[in-house]
């Protein structure tokens, strides 16, 4: 008998639910809005309408559980969203309300770990036993799996891979500190660093491919430019390559993983950014704890979440 | 019935052989040099002499077992010491040779490793499930217990906390790379900061605590010229304390572990490096990251070596 389990990823811009089988394959799929101006009330009323949609077709029997990715601080263990800057949410009780609903096992945890999961049973990372994520986009997000399990840390923040330290003294982060990774690797700060060099006199392309408003420097635009070999875009990836290759040859040095597997839009740059990521991990981890490592790129996009979801209630 | 098991601390200078009970108490200890002209099997064979002596009022009924803690890169799961700089061994079938003489089940795991482990077992970590050791000495070594158990990553290398970069272009450290923390905080790397400050013309008094002779100057002697209020020891502390603080803030926003344990000589200095580590990890982490993380000193000194290398045949 096939059976299935229920993956919601519950992010500030989006909901997506889907119906996913014990391979990791997406039956059905629905995605909404987000209402994040109505209460979490409403938002979890929607999502178990939304659920109920979904599972409408397959026997009780066959459905194994639902589980939840949620952007911002989870309790795991008690199923509590403790506080969410995207979704303006605190304390909220979501996995009481849905189980209450569907008499099924519900699970939560963080969407950075989730599409951790994800990728570990379905996608890049599979057969690996210790496995770091790491997702660029507009923040440098981390997911943790060692000995084949979620690895959360004593209070299930652990995986705040952005927050590595690369300069001691360096870029202002948004979490308030000094020269983190995601002060450099980010995407609004690869385009603050492409705007000062533009404002300090640089010539680039870029200020043609954008019309004059450098407010529309994106890391996609960048990549453009650097098509043209445009000297300041490729200037500008390469640091962001030795940045983060930086902060990941620390991740190495501690962890000495099996794999770290990258994702997120900025990774679409490619060789851009791969190649001066790895010659600068080559350069700075040690030789034994980088030579059994492989790095990789995510394979299953923006479905990680709700497969990653999907499968906390089978495995966790 | 008491149990026991034997503990070998194998270094590059003595080698600690000691009977443990289940307990972590050491009922009997005896230390060698370690004839580092001879070759392995010479020094093998002296420490199986070493274990017969120390084991020979003990019947073999109540004795479970040999656990070795070796400097160097170990191959845990076949027994072997692949590569290990202090002792100039290569390959060496440690486990193998030992195991013929005894008929005991024998262990073997890299020194760091088995004294974060004795540490986590009866020491300062006692209790907690994810501790992170840090031993500062002429290096920076590390230890990880993730689930109560050692963390070894996918070829036994994990743990190279020394090797954090803190600076992206900073200090040219050991290991060839820049800016690693151990190139800030290592006891030879202390000693050359405080002389580049009094070689730039930096008045201080610890020229005269050591007669002049500026070689002479150790982590020790810094601490007794802090003692006085020299401007220059305390600066050294107070810098020392924010690398290895900026290092640690790292791990913390990685691993978000429950305990992180630091030992070693360059640690006796007290409150002069943990005031600055405190402050500094308290402004560079995650307030989520840190507000559970235990900072706490070692408690086990040099005996926490041979304790978790007798503790790695009963639990491992």
């Amino acid at each position: 008998m096939t059976q299935y389990s229920v993956g919601v990823d519950l992010g500030g811009t989006n909901i997506t639910i889907a119906l996913v089988d014990a391979k990791g394959n997406i039956k059905n799929k629905v995605k909404i809005s987000t209402q994040i101006d109505k209460d979490a009330g409403f938002v979890i009323k929607t999502i178990i309408e939304n659920i109920k949609l979904i599972i409408k077709d397959v026997s009780v029997k066959k459905l194994m559980g639902i589980g939840i990715g949620a952007a911002g601080q989870i309790d795991h263990e008690n199923g509590v969203i403790q506080f969410s800057p995207n979704l303006h949410w605190r304390n909220v009780h979501i996995v009481k309300e849905i189980r209450s609903k569907f008499k099924l096992p519900v699970a939560i945890d963080n969407d950075a770990n989730v599409a951790c999961y994800g990728e570990f049973m379905f996608g890049a990372g599979q057969g690996a036993n210790n496995v770091i994520c790491v997702t660029l986009g507009t923040g440098v997000g981390g997911g943790i799996i060692i000995d084949r399990k979620i690895y959360r840390g004593v209070n299930g923040s652990a995986g705040e891979i952005g927050h590595i330290t690369v300069e001691s003294n360096g870029r202002r982060c948004n979490c308030g500190n000094r020269g983190c990774m995601e002060a450099y690797v980010g995407a609004p700060h690869i385009k603050e660093r492409a705007i000062e060099k533009i404002k300090s006199g640089r010539h680039s392309i870029i200020v043609k491919l954008v019309n004059g408003s450098l407010n529309k420097i994106t890391p996609k635009r960048l990549e453009e430019a650097a098509l043209y070999r445009d000297k300041l875009a490729l200037e500008i990836w390469q640091e962001t390559g030795f940045y983060l290759g930086t902060g990941l040859a620390s991740l190495i040095n501690i962890l000495n993983p099996e794999k770290i597997i990258i994702g997120g839009g900025v990774a679409n740059a490619g060789k851009l950014i791969f190649d001066p990521l790895l010659k600068t991990i080559k350069e700075r981890a040690l030789p034994v704890s980088w030579q059994d490592t492989k790095i990789v790129r995510a394979k299953l996009g923006e479905d990680a979440g709700v497969i990653g979801a999907a499968m906390l209630v089978k495995y966790s």
